[in-house]
């Protein structure tokens, strides 16, 4: 497997992408508009709120009754908690991009992402994509449905499937109201991904896949773990490059969607709002993925882990909290924990060390956490970022 | 019901406390002692959490042996993730107390809260217990426990129960790692609080009383969500005021010990961590109690949530996400909710409302937020604070 730099969506062949600037937020682009040839297929996965905004409904309805195979998006406005209204907005914005390309409106998905509670300016995003050409650049396509992010995040990486090159693209955005739990056609998040691929799907596959690749990647990233309203992964399959997915070869497929995934997942922790510090934490030695995965959200979403590694303190005390207040039940005194290369807990006993090396740990740009709970045998990965007076300057300021 | 101004564990009949400085924080008194007269019964909660310090674990066990009539604390230290040694410390402490007061070490219950994974400073104590005389101010007890907290928070009040008159006096701590989830025998927070009351009452009535008054108070507060490994609610009755709590009048008790319990809490929430606003949250219309509370302590930890009120912004677009992020199933076409005296959402809607008005909601120093879910009668009501820069200074500065 190979990643290919500077590519994202359009690195597979089978796609084509638009961006323009159609005035929703103060400036850039903020329209986008992605989509896929003839014969594609697609899957999706949704927010679990219970608020959904209504480009979820509107797009988990789509997906639920054809083979959607385009994907329009607007940054700076998530048109959600917006009523009937919003419904009609969302259902509107897929009959313009349905217009534009030839399809039937039901064939396109609509992502919204920005301020909740206002009205869509529909009209701007008529006249934008009118306009709108399709022959936007990997990076502008990821950079017109960012609202805080401040880097573009697109990822591309290829490898040798099935006797050819089979090629994942893909592009995310978020970094606040970070916290997503998407399933299939639970219709709503903040943060947005669109993966396209060359490789040839059927769609029952494609979802099967999108859902184990997202479990243990957008998922298991968190800024704030307020999960939104409006969260949604969507992937496309164009089979441009006639090699076909099976039994025999899905979990190569599988790797290569999930490296993609996690790649973006990291850029989304290390983007997160006011983030000075990555923070991968692993846990082994769970009874079960589930608990694995519930310790490690615990300590990437504790806002006193958070603040000691903005802090740069090793202050082991707090992961050891975090671990413990999860829900999942394990026994303290088998509990070890490292910072880094540093060992700070065996067994459930402290394990002496030098302050000015656990301090060294922190001082990298990407900080390790890793738990050995001594229970069994499955494990899990989280990232997070930490918690800085940036976060709070962001989102005290970022004014309705 | 009637509170008592600038009263607390001592104002009912039957107590005793003590308050020295033993030298474990940086300055002010750090150890206390409190004490009930012969023939008292007491109640305790404990932590939830599967990383339980020393001092839980030994006053889990002294509670089911005995009927302890004694507490000691110290803070600076939460003797926590401190292995074997830390046990034997913990029964120390309690043997020091035992000696002191004249009574076995199983009838004393011992706490700690402060730094995790530090070796307890038992000499200190010690000390400080050996010229400690039990003449201490409500006051000065309720300082004598305090960690990062700026205020000491005690609390007293009467009612007439029976034919007489039946106080219950309290003091809790804790204003950092504060989401408390406490249970019976669960052994294990840095909530700490101590109740008192010269009613008689039965051990396992006492029980049953402690838990439901602290279900709808310090396990509804919360100020970052992080359950401490430490969290332990004491409840003392000496039955010195000679009313037996019965079936009959137990309601009444409850009520009264619920108020304590309330005051105690808001004050928590208040003195939290760099807050600036103490946030109550009232949800109603609930399927069930569980429900309630979820979705009420869902928005309680939201840190968009919170900080959005540190800056004074409107922005209940996040107290939707919150609502609907919490993991609990509702229609979002029935809820409603307003800030303040002003409904924002209604049934699914938004209302049209004035900005400055809104931002009005938002002067006070106590905040409503309530939610109407038009899916049951049950309801629950909730506290925490706003989210500041200075809380991430306390816990980056807080250096281990």
């Amino acid at each position: 497997m190979q990643f290919l730099p500077n590519r994202g969506v359009t690195a597979p062949c089978g796609f084509q992408v638009g961006a323009s600037r159609a005035g929703i937020k103060t400036q850039g682009l903020d329209v986008a508009l992605l989509v896929a040839d003839v014969g594609s297929t697609s899957a999706a996965v949704f927010t679990t709120s219970q608020v959904k905004a209504a480009p979820v409904l509107v797009s988990a309805r789509h997906l639920t009754n054809s083979q959607p195979r385009a994907v329009v998006v607007n940054a700076g406005n998530a048109n959600c908690c917006t009523g009937e209204a919003g419904m009609r907005n969302a259902r509107a914005m897929c009959e313009l991009a349905a217009r534009k390309l030839g399809l039937d409106a039901q064939e396109v998905l609509v992502c919204s992402t920005g301020i909740i509670g206002h009205a869509l300016p529909l009209d701007k995003i008529e006249s934008a994509l009118q306009t709108m050409t399709l022959d936007a650049s990997d990076e502008e396509a990821a950079r017109a449905f960012m609202t805080t992010d401040l880097v573009p995040k697109f990822v591309a990486a290829s490898a040798q499937i099935g006797g050819g090159t089979v090629t994942v693209g893909g592009q995310a955005k978020g970094v606040g109201m970070i916290g997503p739990n998407m399933a299939p056609l639970a219709l709503h998040a903040t943060m947005l991904a669109f993966l396209t691929t060359d490789a040839r799907i059927e769609a029952a596959r494609l979802q099967r896949l999108l859902e184990l690749a997202v479990a243990r990647s957008f998922n298991s990233v968190t800024v704030d773990g307020d999960m939104s309203t409006n969260d949604t992964a969507i992937l496309l399959a164009s089979g441009a490059s006639n090699i076909e997915i099976s039994n025999d070869n899905e979990a190569q497929f599988l790797e290569l969607l999930q490296a993609v995934c996690i790649e973006l997942s990291k850029k989304i922790a290390r983007d997160g709002e006011g983030a000075t510090r990555l923070i991968q934490i692993e846990v082994a030695g769970a009874k079960s993925n589930d608990d694995a995965r519930t310790i490690a959200l615990s300590i990437a979403n504790s806002p006193l882990v958070k603040t000691a590694i903005f802090g740069r303190d090793p202050n082991w005390g707090r992961i050891a909290m975090a671990a413990g207040k999860a829900g999942v039940r394990f026994d303290a005194s088998k509990l070890s924990f490292s910072l880094g290369a540093l060992e700070m807990f065996r067994d459930g006993e402290p394990v002496p060390f030098d302050q000015k090396t656990a301090e060294l740990q922190l001082q990298n740009e990407e900080v390790f956490i890793r738990l050995q709970l001594g229970e069994g045998s499955a494990n899990w990965t989280a990232w997070t970022c930490d918690f800085s007076y940036e976060y709070v300057k962001i989102n005290a300021e970022y004014h309705t």
